[in-house]
């Protein structure tokens, strides 16, 4: 934003306790992230430089979930409004930004652009920009009174006339304020009110009253969404699902029924991939182009290629790794594996740590056998492998290239290449024995009915 | 409902021949239980003292469906009117009660609460207390009359003046009626209309020009769907859900989607309990708090303690009962067994008739070999032992504490504790053999082609 | 209809860019069907003898998708306009049709009945029949000036009078036109416009002014939606699965949660079928009356008898062939494999390239071996046979009527009738051992904690 510092304060301190939780409210998910770490990404996104996050409880899950951002946490020991709240974080505040914005941390749909074009506000000479949102139904929320491009004033709903509740457009509590006049403004908001609270919204009074220019930013109503509830959370989360279908089906991806794709915050997919109904992202995956997602897959922490063959009935585990054209198909696992180039796991299969050449064919109901109660070992198969079906591999194993296994066997020694493994029993067959038991499980039961 | 007693008549005669069907409309399941079975747990929970369902075809079928209740069934062998049907319970009503409710067989979403309030009217001194629903739009409905608390008339939609079609509030057919009046009332019913039918909603004008005073409870509209064929049938189940997973959400259970998660009408899960996407429950399961339910999970008759991680991709049967911290994976099914404290089913197995010892896990690709062809017989693992992947155990079979098991294994006879056990055919390979196999596989591919 | 001869000329040469695809417009599926392919369907069930269809690029990509019809292709080498697509298929036409129909490949909704209605308003005397909808909000489209039951005029938005604004039946583009007049219109259509096109459109004023009759045939908007991205192929494919299920519902078949059943173009259902939530179809399935789908099963080319109970977690392939009675239960596949009466295939199982007899129990975790990398090989099972569970039947194998497999045998022979297989190895135990793997294992961890 050239050139400008800023500041974020996340207000995090709410209690949330509609959410009837022991979690802090801003640490519930939505796409696989808490609430509060989808605000830190769109202020990161908008270049933001530091989060100040004001916590009441749970002060370190919060700081925790934040790791990955430059944060510092202030305490809020007392609830006595969003005046006093910001406050909290007042060293931070006075390290001196040209921006703060205030966010708040149950708002995971707030979007980068909003906050850039609240940015921007500030960049063109504002003092104060308040962002706005048109209600459907307006009532209750403090109404945005504009002049012009200015704003004069936000009205409470109990305060405002009958001309003034016919306004839409409200204020959504989200703000970016001068980073050098926001301190004398904030010692100035007082709680001469009913809840003797400190409200932030006064700030646009005091400011006006000194000659201060504050703009108005309008924004999608969806953008300052927040929740109270496990109702309001889910839906929260189905905007985010259908805000980033949206966005992926825009962008070449085909979904047969979007609404049944649960995408994670960070999924990635090319275009021309395709999904089957019913799809279950968990983070950290990404779907390579012209790959097909059947139905019913689960996927996290996966890699797959492009022109993969995934499902139905698919889980992919963290660390699993797929190169072009491999397929894992019905009632198989993968996880931190290596698959190679057109290798197919396609039934009844657990594959986990172990590197699969390419090509190499893994028979129904096979299973590298990785933990022995105490460490996960390798396995490892080569390339242009065939794996009879039912085979048991106890790793640590190595299969060689072009090497073949027996169906049903027991794999706990190398197997050189271009070899044929086995290690199963020799069949017998005890002729008429089964109608002997038949008869024997007749009898039991006539016995049995007789004995009645 | 201070000390009245109170018989519900179920009118659960209709024929239902637009659902296609051969089983009798009110056995078509909500949430896996009868609408029926809906109606009558209500009015159990609302104090009713005893049922009297009217039946036509399938009496035997619909009194089965409520046995648990105590109820009497009526057969209606012609139809001719719903205050034909009500008289069909004559012998039940005769006995007595202060309280008569007349209730209809195919409205699942029927509460309590508005049966409850039926009944306080009544117990306000009210003879007659018909139930209403304000209808979007009302046309067809009968419109309630109302002059203060009190109903005057039901106006059918053909008889309505113009203003009179205005009013929104509907006849939901539902009514408690006085015990000591109904069969005086009932009987004066004429069919004097243009189908020769018996209306019950005659006894308001009836009662009214007695002198009796009859009020209108307000139901949500809801409350009063039925359904006459499988498309509304499906809108009942969907209202159904909503409603059940709104008060699981306000309790404090997460469900990152609920509208893929699909109760049972006897479902019950504690706070902090996390649904993913994409959960079904059939009957007679309990969820822990704390306890997380991953996607694509299938639950039946399953008891899960605190603090469990099940699925994704799991399947729990009746008599599944997992202590707490246990955990059942991705293609897992398990029925009928005892899970011990924090024991590890996590991939591909199959646990029937078992019961397993704490901190056991079991390796990937385990099946309890249960059955014989006659009997199901029982696999008992002890607390600390490890099964080793792809393992069969052939029941009956007894796994001593802290024993281990090694992959592949066919374990036919009892473990001691703290024992190895193999049951696994040794290893063997043949060098070069994969290769030959490949060579003239490849050329017997060429010799079709060249025979092409 | 009546011995009317009738070509139906298929636009289909969109670019579709905004699908960002490599596939043609027209060939993105919907239920499984490219979008062609449904309007090409609809046009054979209304008696269309012939197709014309104007492609752009793809035309051999589209050709394949409508193989089974009769059909000529024609590609459009310029984009001028609807007039021009439509000479397009000039030689066609001029093959002589008594009505020749224009559609748009993109409208997978077009019903039959719509198609039918404009063709009958052709053998009722019409020289053209335009079909209109009535749009919810009409802004932007061609308003239909109706006297009577004739059109007069095609008036585009943007020279509408405001009176003519509030017309909301609106123009679909789909027209049926007589075949020996058609040429002799299209030529006259000129390109005097601000794209310099040429408009179908303005065939309508031409007739008028030859006076001819011009109707107009209304459908429902549904039938006209087209698809220009991605999210729009998602809103047909709902409208689409939303449609078909209805039919199906009220055609007697439950489905507990309709909208999270997916359909096929072609799947059939008979009545008194129940689905559970969550089941997806491929083409070719055939369920027959009574069988239970529970949820989380996914069938495609799959036929399945009467009073079958699939699922949960089930996965059918091509050529699974059930007869009734027939169980297939969760984690199981079943592909090319007929399945006698009354069999139970329900645990952990894959069955490919096989012949299960009646009343046959494949125990947990069978896995038919059919694949030796190079050839399919079939495992033929007679009737009454019991499986035990994690059995390897390796194909080609033949299991003789009433015989009896051990569980956790490898059969690679054929097994006589009633006879008892084994093929598995005998279980040993070591004392102490697991405790002393243990003790070590405690060791490597208290040394290496040491050596942090």
């Amino acid at each position: 934003m050239s050139g400008r510092s800023c500041l974020a304060v996340v207000l995090a301190a709410g209690e949330g306790t509609r959410m009837r939780s022991d979690l802090p409210k801003v640490l519930h998910k939505v796409a696989g992230l808490p609430m509060v770490g989808h605000v830190a990404e769109a202020a990161r996104q908008a270049g933001v430089d530091r989060l100040a996050v004001v916590v009441g409880r749970g002060a370190e899950a919060v700081s925790a979930a934040l790791s990955t951002h430059d944060v510092a946490t202030h305490l809020q020991t007392e609830r006595l409004g969003t005046g006093h709240a910001v406050l909290a974080a007042r060293d931070t505040i006075a390290l001196g930004f040209d921006d703060v914005l205030v966010l708040f941390g149950d708002t995971p749909l707030l979007s980068t652009e909003t906050i850039e074009r609240a940015r921007s506000a500030l960049a063109s000479g504002a003092d104060i920009a308040v962002v706005g949102f048109h209600a459907a139904d307006p009532t209750g929320y403090g109404r945005l009174i504009v002049e012009g491009e200015t704003l004069s004033a936000i009205r409470e709903h109990k305060d405002a006339s009958p001309e003034e509740r016919k306004i839409t457009l409200c204020n959504g509590g989200v703000m970016a304020i001068s980073g050098h006049r926001i301190l004398g403004w904030l010692d100035r908001i007082g709680n001469d009110n009913a809840k003797r609270e400190y409200y932030l919204t006064d700030i646009v009074a005091i400011a006006v009253a000194d000659g201060a220019r504050v703009n108005v930013v309008e924004a999608p109503a969806e953008d300052l969404m927040g929740a109270n509830t496990r109702v309001e959370l889910a839906e929260l989360e189905a905007a985010w699902q259908r805000r980033r279908r949206r966005e992926l089906m825009l962008s070449g991806v085909t979904m047969q029924a979007p609404e049944t794709v649960f995408l994670a915050y960070d999924t990635a997919i090319e275009p021309d991939a395709f999904l089957e109904p019913n799809v279950v992202f968990g983070p950290g995956v990404t779907i390579g182009a012209g790959s097909v997602i059947r139905a019913f897959s689960h996927l996290e922490g996966a890699t797959v290629a492009a022109d993969c063959e995934i499902g139905p009935f698919a889980r992919l585990r963290p660390g699993a790794d797929l190169s072009e054209k491999a397929k894992v198909g019905n009632f198989c696992e993968v996880k931190k594996a290596k698959i190679g180039k057109g290798a197919k796991i396609n039934h009844l299969t657990y594959i986990g740590d172990a590197e699969i050449g390419a090509k190499s064919n893994i028979g129904a109901g096979t299973i590298t056998c990785n933990y022995d109660g105490i460490n996960k070992n390798l396995t490892s198969i080569g390339a242009g492998v065939f794996v009879g079906s039912n085979t048991s591999l106890v790793a640590p194993v190595a299969i060689g290239d072009g090497a073949y296994i027996a169906s049903g066997s027991v794999i706990t020694e190398d197997v050189s290449a271009d070899a044929l493994a086995l290690g199963r029993a020799r069949q017998t067959e005890k002729p008429g024995r089964a109608a002997d038991i038949r008869a024997r499980n007749e009898a039991v039961k006539a016995g049995r009915s007789a004995g009645k």
